[in-house]
Order: C-alpha cells, then structure tokens, then sequence
C-alpha cells in the first residue's frame, strides 16, 4: 500500500461531500482533568450509520458507479462484504443509495441491533463463524454465487482513503491538535488517517489503541512484522476483534507512532463510586481534582465514563481509545502532546444487553 | 410576575457568559421523517452539570453577589433549595463558584446520582419527603437555622430570567424556528423562555410538554387558573413531578401556546422492533419511510429512541419534549409549524438503574 496517499484521501473527501456528516468535535472540561490533557472528541458516532465507516464504504460504492459510469459498462451486480457490524451496516446504507444489491456475511455472535440494522437497508445477511478465516470463505462463496465485487471492510484500499477524511476535517476542525488516538481492529481508519495526517502534518503524532485481549496491532509493531490474532479475541469492543491486514500493516508500520494497550476493565467501566456521580463537565470535583495520581487513572474507565459525564452514548469500542489517554501509559508522553485528539468511532449499542453496563462492581449506591 | 421581562433575560445572559456552554443545536434526519417535520435538538444535556438548571442557579447566585457588592455588605451566610435534583446541582455548583455554603432539599426517593453529584460539589444534603409540601417545610427550617437565601428551583424571577436565555441562543443559533417545546415542572424553564420568544418573536409557538400523570399545567389552563397536582405523580420522568406555581402560572397562562400530554409509554420507550435497530440519520430506513401513519408514530417512544438514534444520552425527563412532538396530538398543529425545537433539558441518568430501558417489551431480539 505504498501507493495510497493523500490524493486518494482527497479524491474520497470530494466524493463524499454532501453525502455524509462533517460530525462536530466535542470538548468537555472534566474529561479534560482526568487526562491531563486537552482533549478534543471527534463524534463519529452521530455519522451516518451511526460509526464512522459509511465514509469508506460509500467512497467505495461512489468509486464503482463512477468507475462503471465513465467506461460506459453497467453497474457492478451487488456489493458484498464481511464485518462485525458496522460495516455492513454502511455498505448496505452506500449500496441502497445506489440501487445495488448488497450481500453481508457477518459473524453469528454480532449484536442483535447491528444485524438488524444492516436488514433494515435492504441487504441480504449471510452468517458465518466468528473468526477471520470463516468471514473470508463465506464472503467468497457470496461472491462466486452473485457476480459481486467484494467492498473489505478495512483492506480495501478505496475504504482506507475514505476513512482517511475524518483526518481532514480533524486537522481543519482542531488545528492545535498534537496527536490522534485511534481504535484499531483491521486498521482502515488508523490507516487513511496517518496517511493524510503525515502528509499534511509530520508533526501530530498517531497513536493506535487495542484491547489487550486483541494487540495484533502491537504484536506486529514490536515484532515488526505483521502479527495477526492467532486465536478469536474476548472484548467488549466487538468492532476491533479483526486483525490488522496485508494493506494496513505497511501504513501502520510506517506511519504510526506507537500502539497502546488498554484491559477490558478500562475499556468498560466508569471511574470510582465518588467520580462517576459527577455531571458533564463538572468544575471544581475534590475527590479528581489537579493531583490525580497514576494509580487513580488507571480506573477511570473509559465507556461508561463517556456515557456519565459527556452524555455521548458510545459503543465499548469507542471507549477503547478515551481508555489509552487516561491509562497510566499515556502518561510517558510528553507533555507537550497537549492537544488530543480522540475518534469516537461509533455509538451502535445493543441497549437490551447493557448487563456489562448494569453489572459493573462499584455502580453508584 | 407581570413585571418578568425581556431585560431581565438579556441581563441573565451578560451574567452567565463565558461561565457557561453555549449548548449545540443538532439534526437528525431519521427523528425529522419520524415526527414529519424538522427537528432542532438544544442540547442542554451537555450543559455544565447536566442539564439547564445551572443557568438559573447561577443567575440568582451571581445576582445576590452583584447585589451585596454594589451595598458594600458581606455576601449571604448560605443559599439553601429544595430539588429533586438538577437543580440542587447546579445551586450547589453555582455556590462553589463563588465560595458561599449551598444547603439542599432533596426527596428522599431522588435518584442517586443526582444526590451524589450534589454533594461532590461540597453541598450539604437535607433529606425530606417526596411531596411539594414537604419542600417547602423543610427547606424554611433550613433558612431559620442557617440565615441562609432561598434560591428557588422554578419560582424564584432571577431563576426563571436564567432559564430563559435558552431562548435567546436558539434564536440565534436556529432564527427558521416555528416553534419550541418545553418539558414542564415547576414551569421555571418555559416561563424564561416563552418571556423572550414573544418578546422577540411573537410569531414563534411556545408548547409545554408534560406528562399525562403530571398533568397540572395542562389542568391548569384548561381551568383558566393554578390547579397543582393534588398527589404526588407517578412518572419516570423525575424532574417534572413538581408543579407549576405562583410565578410561573400567569406567564404560561399567557404566553404558552398549548400544552400537550403524553404517557408513560411514550416517554419511556423506542420505537417499534424495527425501527430501534435502524441507526441514527438513517436516511432509507422502509419501515418508518414517508406514509407513517398516526397510529405508528403513537408507538414511537422517545427517551430509548434518541439514545439509538442520536445516540445521546437523556434523562427521561428530557424525552417528554420528544414524545411530545411524536404524538397523535402534534399532528393537528398546523403544517407551517414546520421547524420544531425541543429542549434536551438534562442527561443526568443513574446508569445502575437502567431496568426500564432493558426491561422494556418489544425490544431488540
């Protein structure tokens, strides 16, 4: 993927223009406190589809019709593709849009309200096991019975250039900004993002965040050389059980600064009794106020904190990244990374299994 | 409160800039096809400590302080109020700001994190019964013992003034409005407001929004004179148990438009099976296309349908406004009432008692 660059970023940019959100950026005082840091939240969740990968599905849908469109050949037959979710929630979405039939294999054990969702625009579901190897048979089976051309949810490299956008609007959004924080489970969005970040500006650093459950992303780095999960990850962040691939590690390896590491715990829970009480934003909280050690960052937690003081409904996957920043971890870098910023890539939620929500030990009273 | 008036809003908002959020207005396209016009959300949810109420606080907190500086005397001993809780917060938030004691009323049956929240902004907590009456007692015995200044939560004009600059940035941020609804309890947000919009635009409809069990303005108006509730109502909406008062009657029987009731169900729940999986600004989503009937949008219940749709985090309180504008009853208002802005009034949500979400029938499989 040497060849992927900012033209191709740009080139999605123009082709989604008024078709998706510019989703605003979002601060809040008290998250700022408990980071020690300026954060600044990318809302990718109040994107179209609910997450941010209808950009890199529509770019690729938009890139067939126009492709098709100017050789004077007919449509491509269907759309097809294998994701967790949102994914084939956004193909589906770009597909209809288009009048293209779209066929998803998904993993039988993806949230009921992701499924449902990518049946509501009109797409055929294909189940499948929830492993890597499974998903990329099933989606070759679809193919060879339908004609279609296969969208990769995080592969392709025209959906890598359109997740790249929300860099862009990032860079002109929050220009201060030092450093991105981005989930990572196929890498597309890390991917197109430190593509156009790099190019535009060197100086902002590109931070990767995984479960720890699912650190291909930080196998690979260390090892330097691409390190799938070699088992089916246990997260909470079901969008980033995949592993980063053959088109995304040579960016990742290239262009990402480093890669951090966050415990289901993290990923899930809010702060302590007396901090979760606290509104959005809150001034003056004793109990969080300027010394906050190491040790009391390590629990705050990072979805459920989202959800109590932002009042952002995010899906765990989403939290991955508010994890990293306030892990202890983050707190080598140096202080001069004030500015950061953190893709909150999605909010599909499956509200009628909120028992890692409900169930977690120190709940308020 | 003949004598409340545009001035005093317009001095309420010298007070309060730069200490509070200028609160976002947002869209979604998937909530406008449901309600079959186009909705404008102020998101006072993302308002410091969660909700609106701190607008009013802060206005009667930073007026005693004017007011004692300018006699040259010492500022007041304590302000003391009665809450069932975002009020009690944001006096208590207001109070710390400006170094004066806060004392806090609050129903026992309050939720918890509203009277965590509370006390972690140094307030001290003074439990009473769930009854109006019970308030007021108890809130006088305060007063007596501590020489402390009663910051009303909805009757107090400084207050009212507070809440009314809503209006003002909606104005601003949204001059296409044709109309706003309000979620009605003591009526202190809506009196503010409605001062300022028939002051500046008569031509904008004011609706107050409460529930069917919670009633009283409703009745009121209806009677031509104050008829609060006479027991202690039933509803999962908290914040508007209360009733509306001396102060704020004579404004709404004047300058409210109308006021629409809905129930429980409606407040509480999502959509239909096939709707809450749809995302949000779902553009193709067949079930709920152009021909929603009356019938099927009685069946849209708002607070769970904006959290999967607009994936934002609202107390239930706050779903009032949205079941109200879903209702059979909205349907009558005239077509040209085409843009339509509902207060998000709070998000203050006590995320270990989530069972009437999850508990909900019909929700996703």
């Amino acid at each position: 993927m040497a060849g992927l660059g900012l033209a191709d970023v740009r080139a999605a940019e123009r082709r989604l223009r008024d078709r998706l959100h510019r989703t605003p950026v979002l601060t809040c005082r008290g998250m700022d406190r408990l980071a020690g840091r300026r954060l600044l939240f990318k809302c990718e969740l109040f994107q179209r589809t609910g997450s941010f990968k209808i950009r890199g599905a529509l770019n690729a849908v938009r890139s067939l019709v126009e492709d098709t469109e100017s050789a004077g050949r007919d449509l491509p037959r269907a759309v097809v593709t294998h994701s967790s979710g949102n994914h084939g929630q956004a193909l589906a979405c770009a597909a209809q849009a288009e009048g293209i039939p779209a066929y998803v294999v998904v993993p039988h054990t993806a949230p009921c309200c992701k499924q449902d969702a990518i049946r509501s625009y009109g797409a055929t579901l294909v189940p499948c096991e929830p492993s890597d190897a499974s998903r990329a048979e099933t989606a070759a089976c679809v193919i060879q019975r339908t004609g279609g051309v296969l969208v990769h949810p995080n592969q392709d490299p025209v959906v890598i250039a359109g997740q790249g956008t929300i860099a862009l609007e990032v860079l002109e959004q929050a220009p201060e900004v030092n450093a991105v924080v981005v989930p990572v489970g196929g890498g597309g969005m890390i991917a197109g993002m430190a593509v156009a970040i790099k190019a535009l500006r060197p100086d902002v650093k590109v931070f990767a965040a995984e479960p720890r459950n699912a650190d291909d992303c930080y196998q690979s780095k260390v090892r330097g050389e691409l390190t799938p999960n070699l088992h089916l990850p246990d997260t909470i962040a079901d969008a980033v059980k995949t592993s980063i691939g053959p088109n995304t590690w040579p960016i990742i390896r290239d262009l990402v600064d480093d890669v951090l590491t966050v415990s289901e715990e993290e990923i899930k829970s809010a702060a302590g009794r007396r901090a979760q009480a606290v509104p959005s934003a809150a001034p003056e909280q004793p109990a969080l106020a300027a010394g906050v050690t190491a040790a009391a960052l390590s629990r705050q937690r990072a979805t459920r904190l989202v959800w109590e003081r932002m009042k952002l409904l995010i899906e765990p996957t989403a939290g991955v990244g508010v994890a990293a920043v306030l892990s202890e971890q983050f707190q080598a870098v140096p202080r001069d990374v004030e500015n950061v910023c953190i893709v909150l890539c999605g909010g599909n939620v499956d509200l009628s299994s909120l028992t890692w929500l409900t169930d977690l030990p120190g709940k308020a009273e």
